[in-house]
């Protein structure tokens, strides 16, 4: 295994030499926000490093400016190629092998100024996200919510195992981790209310959902689709997206036309992009499709989506943390090949920047595994039980959902980091 | 009737002095995207307006630039008070009253500089849209759709009457007049197949829908609401829209999240956009809540909706033009601002060149007033006929749907011009 000279890097840690994921930072000296990537506790300001003649050197071809600005959509559009050839000369860079790169490790002045740790550091979103889709990809979460609400023998609808059943979500509320998500006022009906007249207020039931997203590379031009044997070519990477939702106003607005409110008051993501090469080693099957063989268009490569390992941790407002769900990636039914595909299919354009969503990841067991709070409570009818007595159906204000996610042996982890959120009461202002 | 002394101004025409309307061009002379307002014919150039002395003279406080960008974002975000003043003042720079401001009519080289002919600008789109949301607010098109797929007596779903349901859409597909528009190829249940495994194929049913576009001056703090009586205020003005509809890849893809390829190939936008205060005068009561009296949040005062003649015109691939349906937007059944402080409710931020698309508008009666071909030929039953024993029930390659809309008194119209889009066959590129 090949390590890095970058002191105190934890075998544990999420930001290996392995991994090397893209971020936004500003930082005392910079506030301005630009690029970074992360390792260990570090982050190695590439704004800083590009300021240094060896930039030049090393990466002759890229516009000298791409990593200062204040998201990485510049760079992303240059395609993965690109992408994969920068991470390898930085992986070269900040590596101890005898064939490495030297120049960075030994360069003093330039090590002070590039590599920063990580907490004098803040993260913004990393994308501008021009459009953001949510599908519906995970199939134990559709399964266990269908059967809540329509009972056995009814939990798929007869298009889900056709199609990535997704919606259009709402870009402008997507927020790095760690931003404030206030419980939102919404209508919704009372269930013991048997007239059924909605009333407004705060949701009573706000819920997290465990989700991958997907940022995308380069665009599709209108009109034209992007085959699923393409569709890779066109991501940049990966993040933990958090989709919160209220599910009182969920069950009250969404037919016809789809979910709204219920989503469009927050959607968190962690603030660091995986690149899809570092997930390269982790491809596995998705889970088998009861329908058989899909239609052409979404017949890609089996080995579609990845195995990430995924934690969901629940911290009261009293400050008292438990980990209240562990589950997989490979849960996924629909991999972003053919979410790629489907969406472009009719001649949609997706453009860099666009996130999209992979839908509720849960695994098919108890409670424990389970990617959002409607499926671990059934529907709010059993309570999840947490330290000292205290339990949830949905979140209280004052919680923070913390998801983690990651892959690899220790010393070669490729993780996400962290996509926090807290909810705020409706009656307060920030 | 005030009067302008720009050359041959119809009496008929959608752009009287009382109009104003503004967008993005480019001309033989500038081939950069910048903002023009448009008087009968004609154009005022308002980038070349900016660099003579009269500009600053005129608009002390604008930033010189605020014309020479690509969209009108920037404009827009000046808020109300700047866009009446901005508007009052180019009114009388080519009124032709006693007491009007003489400088450009005066001014026979300015003139030739920045008044141009329409025919001899390209129209670009005129905002930078982050997010689309369509609403569904036009009640007779509600209760005949639920009708035609409900019957009689659950026409209209519980949640209909006590909110403004709307769905998010794709903002990366939202293109200017004239953008030709590809039959999307799709996945759908043909009707006579009993078993009902989906195909793949060009739609079958593809429809326009007739609607109202407003985009957002600017926007409001995630987390906080806008208020009803406020959200007039956040308006920077309106388009006529077309929300392109692929109907059997809809029945297909909708439940349970929503419509989304089947909308998603791309919705249409006049290029003129009427600005709010043109439209004050034309303020009427919609259509009358079923429910009674809806949820505080959403009463704003009454006359919220406007009374906007619609046209559709059909034009066959063989040149041949039919006026297939006239109806009015006063047929809505809520407004924008109720809109607007149902989006915002639960704290979803609203920005600068946000869109929201009204819904299909229909009159009460027969095919004639309808503003979709799914109701005119109920659900593709009864054709439509046009001149010549042509017939449709739904869209056929090389059709052109045309919206115009207008309101106001010969001389002072206030109109939007031309919403339109020809939709070329799935087995051709453009
Ligand atoms: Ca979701
Ligand atoms: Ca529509
Ligand atoms: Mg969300
Ligand atoms: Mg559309
Ligand atoms: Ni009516």
């Amino acid at each position: 295994m090949v390590t890095t000279w970058v002191p105190n890097v934890s075998p544990t840690s999420d930001f290996s030499l392995a991994n090397l994921p893209f971020g936004i930072i500003t930082t005392p000296s910079d506030p301005l926000p630009h690029a970074a990537v992360a390792i260990g506790t570090w982050v190695l300001d590439l704004k800083a490093l590009s300021a240094a003649p060896l930039f030049a050197a090393v990466f002759p071809s890229l516009p000298p400016q791409i990593f200062s600005h204040p998201t990485l959509n510049r760079f992303a559009a240059l395609g993965r190629p690109t992408h994969r050839a920068v991470r390898a000369t930085l992986q070269s860079l900040l590596s101890n092998a005898a064939d490495a790169d030297p120049r960075l490790r030994d360069d003093a002045a330039l090590r002070a100024a590039a590599l920063l740790p990580r907490a004098s550091a803040t993260s913004h979103l990393p994308m501008a996200v021009g459009d953001y889709t949510d599908f519906y990809a995970g199939y134990h979460h559709a399964f266990a919510v269908g059967a809540l609400f329509r009972g056995p023998g009814a939990e798929l609808q007869p298009n889900y195992a056709r199609l990535p059943v997704g919606y259009h979500g709402r870009a402008s509320s997507v927020v790095v981790s760690g931003t404030l998500i206030r419980r939102p006022v919404g209508q919704f009906v009372l269930p013991d209310d048997p007239a059924g007249a909605p009333v407004v207020g705060p949701s009573r039931r706000v819920d997290f959902e465990v989700e991958l997203g997907c940022f995308m590379a380069r665009g599709n031009e209108m009109g034209v689709g992007v085959p699923v044997e393409e569709a890779e070519d066109f991501v940049f990477g990966y993040v933990l997206l958090n989709d919160w939702s209220a599910r009182d106003v969920q069950a009250w607005e969404y037919v016809p036309l789809g979910p709204f409110n219920s989503k469009n008051f927050g959607t968190t993501v962690s603030p660091w992009v995986v690149l899809a090469d570092a997930l390269e080693p982790f491809r596995v099957k998705g889970v088998e499709n009861p329908a058989g063989e899909v239609l052409e268009y979404l017949r890609g490569r089996e080995d579609a989506v990845f195995d990430i390992g995924l934690e969901v941790d629940l911290t009261t407002p009293e400050g008292d943390t438990m980990t209240i769900s562990k589950t997989t990636s490979k849960h996924l039914m629909w991999s972003f090949p053919q979410m790629i595909a489907h969406h472009t299919l009719g001649g949609c354009p997706l453009r860099t920047g666009d996130l999209l969503g992979s839908g509720t990841i849960s695994g098919p067991g108890g409670p424990e595994e389970r990617g959002c709070l409607l499926e671990m409570t059934q529907g709010g009818k059993k309570e999840i039980l947490l330290y000292g007595m205290d339990a949830r159906t949905y979140l209280k204000d004052g919680d923070t959902i913390t998801i983690r996610g990651a892959c690899g042996e220790p010393g070669a982890r490729v993780g996400f980091g962290e996509c926090r959120g807290r909810i705020y009461s409706a009656e307060q202002r920030k």
